[in-house]
């Protein structure tokens, strides 16, 4: 089994982690191709940060699924560009803050998710409400900038702790979700310290898409995820042709 | 008054429709500056159009602030880029579907959302859903594409009218939202036709964005519309200066 | 535009307070009729003050509509009467919290509604259950009675600013409704202070009336706003004419 | 015990038809004492009417509480004053629509609710939102006036009854509430014909009210039902001293 | 009127309280049976508890029904085995938890479930949302064992007045709801010392059944709750015919 | 990998076609045990015989876990008796009915369930309300009994196949969800002739315990699934000892 695993924003070291952490929780047979886009931000911190990030993340998408992989990972917790790359390709596609809800919701009653900045609380919150388990879910933010988790100093470790024990201890939280790709390699580290399943999005997102890869499920075509329609694109905004 | 009022996609037709209608609508002393982006889909039509049609919105939210609008209306009914608008701009943003949701129930209790296309009504469900009226609001859709709508054809009016009154008789709704940018100027005849309120998105993000700027409310920066991070932004995607 | 704004209580200080933030607010053209009902409560604190608000603001609105009034703003927050006022009269009405509540999605992700006195909190919860933003604005009081807003000790206004700080401190609140029509002059220098938008319902009422009266938009009578039917009213409570 | 059942329409005959019914439901040693005000519309039929039923019907709730009374039952199924009244009592007060859909929650999954006119269908709409049963209760009119339930014609008890089937067979319902208090006479009949449960509201009601004042259960006064504040109230609109 | 009321839990000592409190609370004329299975936890706490005191529950509703009881209440908070007793009776059946929060939701506002020990909160959360009152009723511990309410020390029953102030000031609760059978003997005390409602699931439960059997009503076999289909089953689990 | 499919039903051939189902899906290095406890009902069609079912069923849980299972699938589309299961184990567990409404959403906007017979249409309504997803899911139901799924007559296809073309075509689903594990073996021939993605639960169960084992996620005892607590269990109903 191929898959892809695209980090939407331009940080080749937040990559090298992502396929790391990917390599390490897929099955025996399965290569992963982990990559990033050429154009797009070096983080995805907010809606603005977002928006520029998805057109080259849909080039990779659908470059990947033409060079034969089966499934795609989008490895940003924002699940940025989810519905188009849903809607672009055949292949599966999946979001690493759906992935860890779904798998929260099989070992948890209440959980929290902990992400980094403030400004991603209020996305966060509409992706629970979407994903149905808003009135089981709070998201609590350490204040650390993303790029800051390449090699976080102890300092922001401490911060990303105490918002999970506030969220075991205040909030009921029985299980705790990483709200960014960039905290993949922390997750063993504080599950063994707080005592409770730490779920990180990355290695959810693989099992996912292996999941439905294996039982070969597709994204549906009878509804808003219909193919693209041919039409005239203009500018340099879609370097590859859509499948209309 | 100095309003931005853009299209999103590049069909320059339906920006001169959209254009009519703003200005139809708008204040005497309101002065409405209504384009479309150079560069993405010539129509929006599904997830995939959309995500094109965000740089190009975003870049023209840019440029309109910066040389002295003082709001700024997103005429797409998918409310294509709008958290991403708003956290770019300090002007505020709104988009036609929230500005046409928020003015039908004002008016009605239940009501319906006409749209074009059936891959259309799930990112409008999501809107509703996030907008607060999921209850008493549904969308239907008239099997019309976007761009048909800049003349529509009988055949075409028939299938709007059609759902209209599926809506008024079989779902109790008491008013008609027009769920595309390019159905504007089939507001008032289809109002005459139905004896219900039709509500246009385009006149209502006009009237809605002239109430805010009236009263001097610009989008909060304490949340999740914080402004854009500095940060290097790859390729061609980001033709503008993000005020970090 | 001659436009008719009720205060439902029979203050007449607090009439002329709205009245003034209502001139305030209004375009150019616009005419604002604002007065009280002769009968009814001194203030409006709870439901039962409400009950005995109704008769006399009905009979102000059917006036104002016979005398030419175009829309109607109803200026208390507990929205009095709305639905009663929307199926008497031809022409619109909107209340003061629907139309603050509209206005502040509009500029932030989460609000806080500041009211007077605790036992507003649950009808106020209500109302933003019925609007669909309860899951994005929380109720606080600052236990400041109504009347005492004509003229707030420095103490009253602390405590008010409070509620505001810990609305935006520990709620997450990025913008804050005032909760009551009596707060509308303390709008600006509260917005100053707070650094985020302060949005006073009454203001907030007379761009949205003007916007349903400018767009030609009135009161669907397709559902439960139909005109009341002819018939018998005993007692004194019904001092105009139904037009069935 | 002694309970008061107030009918807020001013139709004597209908107020006799809840006597009867109340007084064949309650308890060996309950005294009844149903009446309806002396002033306010001769039936309830949308917003309108409900506003002008209100002040008559405090005055009989007030009264009531005087001379004696250990709880009341307010009987139209809009559930119309019951907010004003619980925060106007000491003692407890219960609608007829509440009490219809809890009972019938006890004995049903989804149900229905079968109202008269399509312009109470909103109104009750908001009620099973307030009570939380929105999701398993769908309402639904038979086009019958109110006043017309006191001699029902076969024709308006057969469109009841399509009601009904439609209902068990379309919508799933397992059990059929009667949404007006004009209605009462019909539960047996309907029962009968229909083999699954009807809930009447009068009966239910009277059930619950017998409950409540059998614990010594009032309504708390710690919120929203705090007592109302003393205070000036103008006009003709206040025929009794509230206890503030 | 013959009522069965069962102790799901094997517990002797908590039937006899349970069975004090329920004739202190019915009617005159009405007969109680009180009784424990005798297969099954001693207590029940926490979902494994309820699954193994479901078998013993069902066979002393059908052995009740058999020798004449009327209707019946299950006496656990947890609301244990109630649909399947409802498909499996054709007498009406009640829970205590949902019994309680019915009651409640006539007094109160917003109010509380104060319970036991922490693990029944996650199971109560989910009946708050099936009642549909998640959103004005929030769900407290204790952390007091269930068979420590038999002789409640001080410290004991200081944590739960702890626990009740907490959800009033802090929560804004004008109502406790007693969450455990076991408690049933403390209603009184605390309600005077509290200062606002307090309802105990096994009176609720008492008064909701005496309406319904009163009124007639059973529960619908139209839907979920229809008879049991005629099938085999094997080992010791099914000691009864159940009625296909 | 070591895993346990429980068939909660005492129908060894279903037991046989679930295993088949369970072995094709299933990752090469995965060993199934698929089995049914020797004491129930025959099928499982409504809450009386998921009651029956849970004890055998947590028997079975324990002994697999006891000789080295490591994960277990509950093989009922109802989900009997999950969480007492998630409470009892050490190992993690999944539902049917829960892992393939998580798989759907990740394919899908609207889906259905179509599940055997309209009784079973109540239970699994609760089940998607809490799994958040009853805003995009509806369920149907067939009027096939479970055991005629064994060897399904053509009409009983017939009725199945009916059902999901008007949830496709009526409903806006974009995915079928096999609402029964007895229908696993139907999955793949249904999805050729509907041309949308067909979920089948059993398949799913078991990619995703898959996912949680390969993880290292087992369930959080932090909550609601902590472990029982030790106590008596008294009669035939606990053939095994809990670990508390």
């Amino acid at each position: 089994m191929r898959l892809l695993v695209v980090n939407p924003n331009t940080s080749a070291a937040m990559t090298a982690t992502i396929a790391a952490a990917a390599r390490s929780a897929c099955a025996a047979g399965t290569e992963i191709e982990a990559l990033n886009p050429a154009m797009g931000p070096a983080s995805i911190e907010g809606y603005y940060d977002e928006a520029f990030a998805v057109p080259g993340l849909l080039a990779e998408i659908a470059a990947g699924e033409a060079r034969g992989c089966e499934g795609a990972v989008i490895a940003c917790f924002d699940d940025t560009g989810l519905d188009a790359a849903r809607a672009l390709a055949a292949i599966p596609v999946v979001g690493i803050c759906e992935s860890a809800v779904h798998l929260a919701s099989l070992v948890a009653g209440r959980f929290a998710i902990v992400t980094t900045l403030a400004r991603s609380i209020p996305p966060l919150e509409t992706l629970t409400r979407r994903y149905g388990v808003a009135d089981r879910c709070r998201v609590r933010a350490a204040d650390v900038a993303v790029l800051a988790l390449e090699h976080p100093t102890p300092e922001a470790r401490g911060r990303l702790l105490e918002q999970c024990h506030r969220a075991i201890d205040g909030d009921g939280a029985e299980a705790i979700v990483l709200g960014c790709a960039g905290m993949t390699a922390l997750a063993a580290s504080l599950a063994a310290e707080l005592g409770v399943p730490v779920i990180d999005g990355v290695v959810a997102g693989v099992k996912l898409i292996e999941a439905l890869v294996g039982l070969g499920l597709r994204t549906s075509k009878a509804g808003g995820y219909a193919r693209p329609l041919a039409k005239p694109y203009l500018g340099l905004m879609e370097p590859f042709t859509p499948r209309g």
